[in-house]
């Protein structure tokens, strides 16, 4: 899973923070100390910690994922991570 | 094809994710698994599919496509991804 | 002109796309195929080509051009695009 | 504390500007001269400057840290900074 | 100064283009032929140049600041330029 996508909304000094989707890598998702939830409406699950996102950017740098890109889209801010896999040239 | 365009709209856990335009490399789109559609009211096509973005990059990134860049347009969030071409130093 | 700026609104998938203001390299817009165009009731013109923006990104690539960032701005998408000038470090 | 996220509102040219969350380094804040303060209604606290973002995306940068990302999310504008942590190859 | 904030709004094709705050660096506003203006309403002054956004960055260029980022907030476009201060690592 070379890819991560963080999201949070409204405000970045609290939680909750988005870490991933229903496919997204157990073992990591775990790591981060996240929760796999399904929110009243919504056709699909969501993993989601209840930490600030810069404590989940920081425990992902120690994952070896880094920032890529940070963007806004309405009242929600998503970071985008990027991990080479072992053994490419990425 | 150096760039790809990857855009997904309200949510990012969840797809439709759409990956190209009319001109886009059929031979990518082949191997995204995206179908070429025309939505009621648009006077062009594009390369859809039904997965969520997170796996779109991943896939991308083992054809050799990294991000450098996401963005938000109203409710959509847009990836710009590059690769570059055989003998140039790009 | 180590800068371009690229944009369109709305949607990915077709143009027209908006490559650059009035004083924007001759030659660089003419081999984009643009236009330099006065829209009715601006007090500026801007160059402007018929094709989506990805297509506009591919040629970029092939004069020397890459994408450091792309942006939303309401319902606007600009892509900043970098050349360095030869004999410079940049 | 590799991330650091920095966010001001409407304008570039005057503060404030907020630092951290109640969990950001104590050590880092205060270099900064940053104040932990509970804004009426608000259920966590923040760090916040009285100095426009420029002014502390260049002290930050005396710190080691540079600006890998920046980005708009309604009124509010957010810098990522990134500082890789002394041992890491990042 | 490591850091310059540029911004406009509404349109890329024309200015004016915001360049500094009150305390930007005196000689490079002057290089850049910006004025420091008070706007009626405004608690704080700012330097603007009537050139068009990209006019302003391939003179920031020259100065030795590139483009980090850009993003948008509202109807404004906010580039994040980037010089490394002599003697240092960056």
């Amino acid at each position: 899973m070379p890819y991560i996508l963080v999201s949070t909304s409204i405000r970045l000094e609290n939680g909750p923070t988005n870490v991933g989707d229903e496919h997204s890598d157990k073992d990591i998702m775990e790591k981060l100390g996240a929760k796999l939830v399904q929110h009243k409406g919504n056709p699909f699950k969501e993993y989601t910690v209840p930490d600030p996102p810069r404590i989940v950017l920081d425990r992902l740098e120690e994952l070896g994922y880094t920032v890529v890109n940070a963007c806004g889209i309405g009242q929600t801010i998503v970071w985008t991570l990027y991990k080479p896999l072992p053994g490419t040239t990425g």
